[in-house]
């Protein structure tokens, strides 16, 4: 196991090293110094300079040529254009979302299929081992092996883990700010019924999950679709005359790692964004379940960090993170504590009493924040690889966000490419991608796709992305 | 192990005699043959002879005298009459139900406290250890460690099980008319919002379960309670006119020992309210939470098992008969099957893996209808103790119900006794009761209490019932 002064060591050359590249010091081609020359360079060890190469390495940015050394292989193009969101929603055209929805999700687990719809880790990413050890060792150290019916509020170990995570991104929270739910979409649930009665109007992003589409219609209601950009989030101004026209009831947003677009607002959006909604005593559902993915040198912070009235209800769960079957999520309602549990209550009673031993049990001792530290760098070097297939492979006018955390890209194609039509047609060689018309009720992005680098990159990937690149070429009219 | 043959053949004789002592053929102190000669008399072996005695001393039915033989000691007062449920509910007084709900429930854990409020098994009777073995098994043969997003509609072998299941109960069901859910409520939850629209009226019995209440209320449901006979349900005339005149929606009843009464509605009865529901187009929601805790010889049938035009959801779970901790219930929608999907995917999309393979483990091989046996005698056995006690120890003019089975006893006590005053009084002896006007919005059974017979008797069960007599006697005005 790599420790602590070591892992900082070598990353501090690396992100160095990649700084240089990303600044055109170094261009593609380029023949970088030595492993020895490296090492006396920045004072640093010869294992502590391999370490710093082979990191950019499986980051796909440099490459090792046999007995040559090591060159630049790609400098990402930052400069390119993210995807674009149109401000108005197009009429709405065949299928219907929902039917949609239902076909894309329909098959989930068939074999063969290369899985590029979801945004979720991949098996190979998770502690499956470790979080056996510790399920065992719950069910025995439980006087009634889990048995017993679960403090309705969720166990209470748990509960103090969860509140010392919330530490990282500046909140302040005890064991007893926390309720536990059946993953985020219950905390969301919970959340939202109480603070909303049916046929109230909330504010959301689009392009945002559709699963969140499906739980306000099961709730009896409706959307305001706030239009959001892919680098910085939801436009402020847009939601500041919709809040002071009391044009929605409640916002539900994801302010970090947007799932589709992967924005992040910037702190000073989300303070503005808290005490805009504080004002008109609107509440704010933060959805939070990507906020430990990120590829930065921090945790982003939360809008709940900001929440002085209590009016941010955070929710999160363990789904991304950890363990997706598990189905632990939670949340930190503010001063609709008491609503939240009255609907657990009435609805479920009360939450499993294993696997929220198990999981308490991982996050103690540091476990949790260690897995955490290899899952962003593997999810970093997959993004990477990802983009870098679809730079290649992709038509030249395609746009690809640049997401700083989570797990999907989102890709603007040639206005001609329908990618409902790619998607029937990359089923048929055995690939399965989100088209955009899923992320929006309005009929909106239909050239748009969400393509999920939950999984390794592999060569099986790598064939896949080249087969979507060569479909989009052939779907797309000159 | 107990054989089944042999099982059978000490029951068969044991329920021979006790028929006797109920008929009255013995009476209280008499004097039973030996083992030799019932031996004999029966044609079995002395060892069969001797369970068959042990089995009714047991049931506290009958007594070993030290170097003098068996003497029946309890003869069960058949003719006693049951509680009674009033035809029109009185005004509701003082403190509302939701607050002594919250007041009885708020310290469910508290050490030291005897806890007769719950209508739940004590963890005695759960098979704790091969249950942990089952999930070790469960995480090591999965191929992802249960890490997995579950099949939306539930672990595949799990629901062949609960298919296999409803085999006992004249269900013709197969695994895909099954949907797994977080217990028994989110099941309730699901299929009443797949048949109902907020601001519709339900029926429901009077008494019931109080988390029905919450329930509603959560969902903005009407209540409409049909007087419910403690022996055999609810009054179907009463539902006749009523469904005739369009005053409900949908039904959700507990057909088979309703809680808190026990009640078991006759398999006529259960026919004819299908049918009549049946000809109104109304969905009947069946709660069958306690159908596999039956005292007599046969599993009750279900209203499900008369339903042809798909119009009864079924609802049940483990946590009454397995595993409360595991949150694992499950629905047979019917007709309603695809909007109780939606309803669990916008809700919570998927529930937990690890639990439900554990379950499906447990259930393979007959080990739960082994353990269902077990657990069907302790709790006959564990009624009639409590009964006894109660019969002993609580004024003359109590009246208790017989329940055929589930985990509660009804009583109705003298009509000047205060159930709410009489649980602060038992609380101040460290006695948990949940008194009667919980289990009515109405006001209703001021003077009704139900005990929860879940925990084995033993002598300081029998002590805080014989407190709790007192204390009735001491509230009781003359």
């Amino acid at each position: 196991m790599t420790s602590v002064s070591d892992d900082f060591l070598y990353n501090q050359v690396a992100e160095r090293l990649e700084a240089m590249v990303e600044n055109g010091v170094w261009k593609t081609g380029d023949k970088l110094p030595s492993v020895r020359a490296l090492s006396e360079e920045q004072g640093v060890s010869l294992s502590t300079a391999f370490k710093a190469y082979a990191a950019l390495e499986s980051k796909g940015l440099i490459e090792a040529r046999p007995k040559s050394g090591y060159y630049v292989r790609f400098r990402p193009r930052h400069a390119a254009p993210p995807p674009r969101t149109p401000r108005l929603p197009a009429p709405p055209e065949g299928m219907s979302v929902d039917e949609m929805i239902a076909t894309v999700y329909a098959n989930l687990s068939e074999a063969g299929v290369v899985q590029l719809s979801l945004a979720a880790p991949g098996y190979e990413l998770l502690p499956a081992a470790k979080l056996n050890k510790c399920m065992v060792e719950a069910l025995r150290s439980s006087p009634t092996s889990c048995l017993h019916y679960e403090n309705i509020q969720g166990n209470t170990e748990l509960r103090q883990q969860l509140a010392r995570l919330a530490f990282n991104w500046g909140g302040a929270c005890t064991a007893d700010d926390v309720v536990v739910t059946q993953g985020c979409m219950e905390a969301l649930s919970f959340c939202l019924r109480s603070v909303t009665r049916p046929g109230d109007t909330v504010a959301i992003e689009r392009p945002t999950y559709f699963g969140i589409f499906g739980l306000l219609k099961n709730l009896g209601l409706r959307a305001l679709e706030v239009p959001t950009d892919p680098i910085i989030g939801p436009d402020l101004d847009f939601l500041r005359n919709a809040s002071a026209k009391k044009q929605f009831a409640a916002a539900l947003f994801v302010p970090s790692f947007n799932n589709p677009l992967g924005s992040l607002m910037p702190d000073t959006h989300k303070q503005a964004l808290v005490s805009m909604l504080a004002e008109q005593e609107i509440p704010l559902v933060e959805d939070d379940i990507y906020g430990e993915m990120y590829f930065g040198k921090t945790r982003p912070r939360t809008c709940k960090s900001y929440d002085t009235e209590g009016l941010v209800l955070y929710c999160s769960s363990m789904s991304k993170s950890l363990a997706p079957g598990y189905r632990i999520g939670w949340c930190m309602p503010g001063r609709f504590r008491a609503q939240v549990l009255q609907c657990k209550l009435t609805q479920c009673i009360t939450s499993a009493s294993p696997t929220q031993a198990a999981i308490a049990r991982f996050c103690t001792n540091g476990r949790f924040d260690l897995h955490l530290r290899h899952l962003r760098k593997a999810l970093h070097t997959q993004c990477l690889r990802y983009w870098q297939a679809i730079e290649a492979y992709f038509p030249a006018d395609t746009r690809v966000s640049q997401p700083q955390g989570g797990y999907v890209l989102w890709l603007e194609l040639p206005e001609s490419v329908d990618s409902f039509a790619l998607y029937h047609r990359a089923r048929q060689h055995q690939i399965s991608i989100a088209p955009g018309r899923l992320f929006s009720t309005g009929g909106c992005f239909r050239n748009h796709l969400r393509l999920g680098f939950g999984n390794p990159f592999t060569p099986e990937i790598e064939g896949s992305l080249k087969t979507l690149g060569k479909l989009v070429r052939e779907l797309a009219k000159p």
